[in-house]
């Protein structure tokens, strides 16, 4: 596997840069971003944080955005942003935001056209760290955070593979997308009518299913416009019960679904992430 | 003078907010942002840091890449990010970058048609300090910072109006504007061809006329690729030299002329700013 470089820029004693590649899962050339702290080489490979961002983001949102990179210097930790979807003009797509290029929902769609290249899950889970752990001074430890739609996706990809990563972090997830508007269109076109297979694609169900290993911080502003009828916090912390499962939730107040949200706990994400990579 | 908001996220325990109000000296309707720092209140007025951003910007760069608002709000320091140009369909515009809309250059143009509207100078230096002096809980204390053309409006509007300011700091300035290209079109069509004309709008003429009774700190990259043709640090010096006026500048090994780069030292230039904002 071969990577182009689109990108670089010195940041905060470490690097910033953009590369594509050829992905075989998602059948099309894809994108992703990351950060090197400034320990990181071949002789002091660092832990890696995969962060999934969410509806219409690429790759540069969080890493121009979060002003995260002070901390994941310090801390000695890379960052990893894939896309949010396959792109390009063979991949298939849709006038909603919610749907197609920028709206892969971290799943592997099996309805067309969907499913000739939407398999974010497998991208996120293996293709994307094998390469990663392939081309760059990084050791196989990794956790995951994500934001929205992303935020879904750390979830569910984190509690699916409980041994692959050391913790979960999520602003303002999607907890719950079968009981939701943006979950149940994706679902719907992505994976078809039948509901009982949306079931693996959803944090709560999950949750329910089986408790988490893995410690896991939710923060939700809550002058989010998208609170009660897209995210659904409550119904994350019912189904953490249900498998007594201990999970943070903080309720933030005065925040909304925005990067500015982000950048303002970001911090002590990476300190939650940085604990848990290195212990 | 009345102000509409556009937007407001709370962030790191403050306020980012955007408006929109009519310029008197602009002759259009103008935008701007303010970050508000958590212990602002009419009781407890915050002093504020002007930032002037660089080619192509508007409010919005500085404030959502450059992670400044941590360090803002626990400072205790108020920001306010100006747009780079007047804006609507009646202002007079051009098809380069570099002409025209979002590049004011933070003059005051005499030569039609760009004198009907092309007065950042003036925007800067008195209407826009005394709105923001009406609206929001901040005192008249106040320092100024910019990047690229915004480092060039930076020099000149603070070295101008020392008594005005605290101190100046600057990210890639353009020192010389009348000495490279981007300052010899601009100059040539928002002020005419008399280049003595030019030299009151040239930090380092006004250097060399004037000492600095303000700190001034620069930061620029040595991988900036404007360095060498647009930017050149070291006619600032050399002009410093001749009114035995102290700059620090700092050439920054490895770094680019991006946001990465401001992202990476804004927080010293910010402590740097608080020194003289509170003493």
């Amino acid at each position: 596997m071969s990577l182009e470089v689109l990108s670089k820029a010195k940041v905060c004693g470490g690097w910033h840069k953009q590369y594509s590649h050829s992905s075989s899962r998602l059948n099309c050339d894809m994108r992703f971003a990351i950060f090197l702290p400034p320990n990181a080489t071949a002789d002091t490979p660092v832990p890696v944080l995969y962060w999934l961002s969410g509806l219409t983001c690429t790759d540069e949102n969080f890493m121009q955005k979060a002003g995260a990179f002070a901390k994941a210097a310090e801390l000695g930790i890379a960052i990893v942003a894939p896309d949010t979807s396959p792109r390009g003009d063979d991949v298939a797509d849709d006038d909603g935001y919610d749907l197609g290029k920028g709206a892969g929902f971290y799943l592997n769609a099996t309805q067309a056209p969907w499913s000739a290249n939407y398999h974010m899950y497998d991208y996120i889970v293996d293709e994307l760290p094998t390469l990663i752990e392939q081309h760059f001074p990084v050791t196989k430890v990794k956790s995951i955070s994500g934001h929205s739609m992303g935020g879904h996706g750390a979830l569910t990809i984190g509690l699916k593979n409980q041994n692959s990563y050391r913790a979960i972090s999520a602003f303002s997830p999607i907890t719950n997308p079968i009981n939701c508007p943006w979950g149940q269109k994706a679902f719907t076109h992505y994976l078809g009518s039948n509901k009982e297979l949306w079931l693996d694609y959803d944090a709560c169900e999950l949750l329910k299913m089986q408790a988490s290993s893995l410690p896991i911080l939710v923060d939700q502003g809550d002058a989010d416009g998208f609170l009660a009828e897209q995210l659904k916090p409550e119904n994350l912390l019912d189904a953490a019960k249900q498998s007594n499962t201990e999970i943070t939730l903080r309720m933030q107040p005065g925040y909304d679904h925005s990067y500015y949200f982000i950048q303002s706990f970001i911090n002590e994400h990476l300190d939650f992430h940085s604990t848990h990579l290195f212990s």
